[in-house]
């Protein structure tokens, strides 16, 4: 391989190698879709305000029909992610919002009963590659 | 809804709003697992190279293991995808690439025969909720 590719003049870009990058994937009940969809469009303001108090950032879910999956992609750039998880976990809009959404899924995670508790909800996908902007 | 959460001090965050967010999923055939996180670990320079002169960033891709998914998120920062991504398909490099990681993956598209031409090899995932940072 040559390095000709390397030497050609790059774009400037943007930050992004900041915080530590989560991927999850969950199952939407088919039936649930257009709901889930819907109350998407707008998430309560305070279940947003928790995320970001908590240091999550630049959070997507992307829907994949062949599996009904639900993608999750967010960055965490806070210094203690279990505390801010935590923090996360006691705002009680999210505990509302998770007993809403949560009925509109399946997880993959054996024995989960809930985003609020237990051994997990959704399921981390695992990075197999990265290229920094 | 009380508008509390949203009156919290909000930390700084990076500017992540430019752009176009791209997931695409396909499915890697179990056997090349091995062979595609390899491969993955040590990308060609030539192939990096393509992507970021077509504008593409923040790339990164998780294996899902229920259903032996790859899911690849990107953000595309150019002013003209479709010319961009022609760009990387003119790319020798990247061509000698997708010949060696389509035959690891089988697409979801129907009558798809590889990356470099035909209906789409890697299927789009629908965005159904975006929190910017």
């Amino acid at each position: 391989m040559s390095t000709q590719a390397a030497e050609l003049p790059f774009p400037v870009l943007p930050k992004t190698d900041q915080g530590k990058r989560i991927c999850q994937v969950i199952r939407v009940k088919p039936e649930r879709l257009d709901e889930y969809k819907k109350v998407h469009a707008a998430v309560w303001p305070e279940v947003l305000g928790a995320l970001r108090k908590a240091h999550v950032v630049d959070y997507s879910i992307h829907f994949f029909e062949p599996h009904n999956l639900l993608i999750a992609h967010m960055r965490y750039i806070g210094k203690d992610f279990d505390k801010d998880m935590a923090g996360i976990a006691d705002n009680e809009a999210t505990k509302r919002w998770w007993k809403l959404t949560d009925g509109m899924q399946e997880s993959f995670v054996p024995g989960a009963t809930g985003s609020e508790s237990g051994p997990g909800w959704w399921t981390s996908a695992e990075e197999v590659f990265r290229m920094e902007g």
